[in-house]
């Protein structure tokens, strides 16, 4: 079913960034999974051709585009590539809106013109080691000290928490009945900010996650973003987004399988003929190109929903839950249909499968997902 | 997630044909269950107010209207009304395409008045004992005698076949290397055309289905409707748009199952709390939203290209299977949040449920379905 | 893979009863399927025949037998007969522990003589409109008035609710802080006790179902069996046996429904060739029959562990739920096999499967049981 | 529900293994994954303790135990101890038979006594890289020249391929109309027989895996074990064990999911209680449990009928998939509920879970298991 989200606009963009990772990621691929990290430099280059930040104004350095179908698409084209770091998700689709929105003008001054450069690599410390999905417990506490702010906890699977030049800290700070949060920029640098050593993860290797360590970490209060004491609020302002994103990537990644699989199995000769010429491998590619037609469709619509305002908690948290799952269930049948060559690392469709597993669990766990979506349905 | 497939006019006219089942069709729900089909009273009615052959031109008593989104409208309230019987979706979903598209001026004039008028309630004769969804094999024939055919064979499962006033058939007329078949138009009341008595289905019982037998049974050969020897092609090519209808039916009907169980777990107290407390229950109305909202906008975008000539056979079989299989998931999982209850005839989630079952064998089985599907994928 | 649950002595039985269906039930299936109950002669010669209360001691008309093996051979062979009545699961299975451990010596010779000949058809009076699974919320009451108690209250969904000539029924007696509960007898023809209308179920329609209501109903106190207040506790005690009695029932329907299923799919031709030459059709089949080995196994074994005394709680309620689960599966999956022809009443495989339905309710829903296991795990 | 497969014996002989384990093989566990491979300092101190090849005769080194409930116990411990190498499985449960059972004395002489030391780590070289699970396509040669074969071809997914002293070697020798198959000894050090270097595997790291490449491989004739041309016979009369070896692996790795999870549950706090209070975790807990306790006694009985003589080729293969479905169903679920740590490699769960992916493919993919039953069972 032809998809009707994208104009030529768009196809246009498609074609020069998948052009750009062609260049600029694809030969580094295995360089960058053997390092845990994507280098610098090619972010660098990102932030050169405008792919990073371009949603802020012009002044800023962005193009002013505020579009969440280019998002998509570049979601799309860096899945395809396989590429696995979360450079552009991480800071177009999650950390934008925070600088955009929470900032005031000085602030604006201070960060986004290096954001955009690509010198500004921003880090989300929001989960805690104790905390997981339930950011109301957080413990990292921000005490004020004259015009200082004075940090002291630690965030837990932080995304480029090992490379990142500032990070946007949830810390406790105390307003409202003393249960109030805020948003705190912490500069790399700054004494008393470590950023751990990458994680040893499943999957997702070309990305760095990694702790981050607040300790005595002093800086100044003109470093709250958003008014304060309404952290958690902001967060869950932003939470559609990021949940939309996610889920944007994973059906990229279900038919990014498919087709590999698909190729596959056309040529894979067993019993004398082609694996698809097995009723089971038909049906099950049936299924799964069914199943990513009808999610794409509705991810597409929750696509248009948020650039028009209306994606609301509990659709961002179905399609989370619903795609997340869905990549699960088609990447897994994909590797099976690959038989002993789907568990060699040299296999894309291995890498893939690791890669995906962490979808289903960050962002919101997808039971949270589900308990949310009961609770809105319910209430309604 | 906000629908965007209709306009102002499709919710005047459901508004309006929501009047008339609640006039008309609510009362009656219990006594045509009884007698095991709908009253003619009801069908004439129904063609009076203009619901029956719309599609056809001003001529023949229709509107001139070819829009599909007028179906799904109705086939959508039909479900909401708890009447099953097929008379709507069988009429102007199925036998509609056949009479307009197939027939040359005289067949229209014969039979479209009738047809809008509420007097030519028509069956669809395809599927035979021993073929099932493979019609290929089908071995009613009709040998040529002079300007007449002469029909033998024996058709089951035959929607309205106690019921109707004529009977498009699919038999063998042996063109093209002797196996070419044809659609030919049978009356009621032609000697030797048979409709036999209602069968005892599980459900749908509002509904006669019955076999149709043809012994000796002789028309004049004006009566083929299409290029004589393409009937099986005729048939595909109207699939479709059936199996799109059932999928729009079974939506509806998961999403009818679903509010009757949101009521249900509200009010109803167990363990010292409303169902809807429990998170089980919680989840499960989580997993069943979402999925009828991500199907719902699906089935949606095919009436879209259903009208606009893009539905091709795979994605409409790919509809038809994932709704019909989402629809019994769903109402299953509501039947069972009632309890003792839901197994009680008098509760409509019982009767919902014991409907619903066949949805996923006809209009071509579900496995069929998947065969069809993966087919056209694999040879792209 | 060959059962070991069973000795030589088991089967001879087996025989004997199989004989004794075919001649006695066999021929009546239709029949009692439409009168909504099973002819009283026919339990009648049953009795004569050994068939009831076979647990007793002789001098009450019993065998002294206490092996749990044997009522498995009995199900097995009710459910291969295709009857879809309960008389004998119901009182050998479910009575049978109440009247032979909760009674004094007074009681046995008031009932058991009775039992045993056919003339005492016992009801077991649990569930309420308001209650369902959740035992505890009971409202029916009985107030001590001298030596007799008075009864107020409905009961709801009781097998053998229209045609039972006695009733164990669980009160709110009051002992123990007001909220001591107690099974006592009521025989039918007591003033106060009526026995509802059958109540229209979507299957096991050979089986009489209804509500029991008690309006002022005076019964001595000698009719409280058991201890008084002690109700619950006797209730929880029995319900691993009739769990596993279900378990037992839904492992032997599912293999009854393979075994039709196999037949059907070994005969039926399409496309050509047999429904058993489709891969995906001898997938399904390799899958319900590993399944159904697996289970029968685990509750083969679980039988064991009931005449031994070791069957827990937590083991039965696990049985019980991944029994029925099996059964639905895999009853739901040939009737698929069947095609049009399963949504038929005549075919036996229609009946299987909306008779099968309400295992995974009563007896305990399997939500309520998948909740009980988990907390016992949980707790260990 | 207690399992009744084991005698004190056997339990004696789980300590004394257990021991072994702790002492000799889970300080170690890290060590090897990084190295790729097992030490083989820890297999000669296996055999020294009587470990490996206990069921060849006392002359051979063995003790002459043919009771296939000690490889279970062993199958159960090294899971237990998060040790991810093959060896015992691979040399004991899969390699003996072929040694034992095939070979003559003087064969016998040559190899076995080295194999019970531990000096003679034999690897098992079927799958060929165009050929999978499809026995009846390879294409590796053993041409006769004078009292040599020489042997030409490729083998790959090879476990100990890389570290192996000898392997046995399907190779197509020609006999019965150019199609029949022998098995081969090679020994290492052999010219023309390379091992290759570890594949990089998604888990099972423990455990080096590699191609074997023959090229001009020159052995003497007396190096065929079996009688000429019969193997692809032999090959499938050891199937059956190969794969119950499988199955009791896997329901054992589900058990130690299950038991970490559980650890897990009960200790971890979110959104202020343990996970364990949450319904949807018990749930999923209870699920998990049940299934486990159902396989683990058709596995158990299973192992009974390999040791007498009973085990079908479809009953293990039936035993095979639902046990490593089983586990993968359940090791999936466990990783999930440990959240974000589920995804790091410093969590036993995550290595399990990588480590359990292969068991749905090695030994004959769950496809072709499902394949094999459907056709054994259609067939009776």
């Amino acid at each position: 079913m032809r998809r009707t989200l994208y104009t030529d606009e768009h196809e246009a963009f498609r074609s020069a960034f998948r052009t750009f990772l062609d260049r600029e990621a694809v030969p580094n691929v295995e360089k960058w999974e053997q390092a845990g990290t994507v280098d610098r430099a090619f972010i660098t280059s990102a932030a050169k051709s405008g792919f990073l930040g371009f949603e802020f104004d012009a002044e800023y350095g962005g193009l002013g585009i505020a579009d969440f179908r280019y998002n998509a698409v570049m979601t799309e084209e860096v899945v395809a590539s396989g590429m696995a770091g979360d450079t552009f998700s991480m800071q177009n689709d999650i950390i934008v809106p925070y600088l955009r929105d929470l900032t005031d003008d000085d602030q604006k001054a201070r960060w986004l013109p290096k954001f955009t450069s690509g010198d500004c690599v921003t880090a989300l410390g929001m989960t805690e080691p104790g905390a997981g999905s339930d950011l109301a417990s957080i413990r990292t506490t921000a005490r004020r000290d004259g015009d200082d702010l004075v940090i002291d906890g630690t965030k837990t699977f932080i995304t480029s928490g090992a490379t990142c030049d500032m990070a946007i800290v949830l810390v406790r700070t105390g307003e409202r009945d003393g249960r109030g949060t805020s948003f705190v920029v912490v500069e790399a640098g700054t004494p008393g900010f470590e950023r751990g050593r990458p994680m040893h993860k499943i999957g997702r290797k070309a990305q760095d996650t990694a702790e981050l360590v607040f300790t005595n970490c002093r800086v100044p209060v003109s470093n709250i973003i958003d008014e304060p004491g309404r952290g958690f609020g902001s967060a869950v302002a932003n939470l559609p987004r990021e949940r939309l994103s996610i889920a944007v990537a994973a059906v990229a990644s279900a038919a990014h399988a498919l087709t590999l699989a698909l190729n596959h199995v056309r040529d894979r000769v067993a019993f004398g003929a082609p694996l698809s010429d097995l009723q089971s491998v038909r049906m099950a590619i049936a299924d799964m190109h069914t199943d990513i037609q009808v999610l794409q469709h509705y991810v597409d619509r929750c696509v248009l929903a948020l650039d028009s305002g209306e994606l609301t908690a509990d659709d961002a948290a179905g399609a989370k839950y619903k795609a997340t799952e869905l990549q699960w269930d088609v990447v897994d049948r994909c590797l099976q249909l690959f038989g002993g060559y789907g568990y060699m690392e040299e296999y894309p469709i291995a890498r893939i499968w690791r890669d995906a597993r962490i979808q289903r669990i960050y962002g919101g766990a997808n039971e949270v997902m589900k308990d949310l979506v009961g609770r809105a349905v319910v209430a309604r």
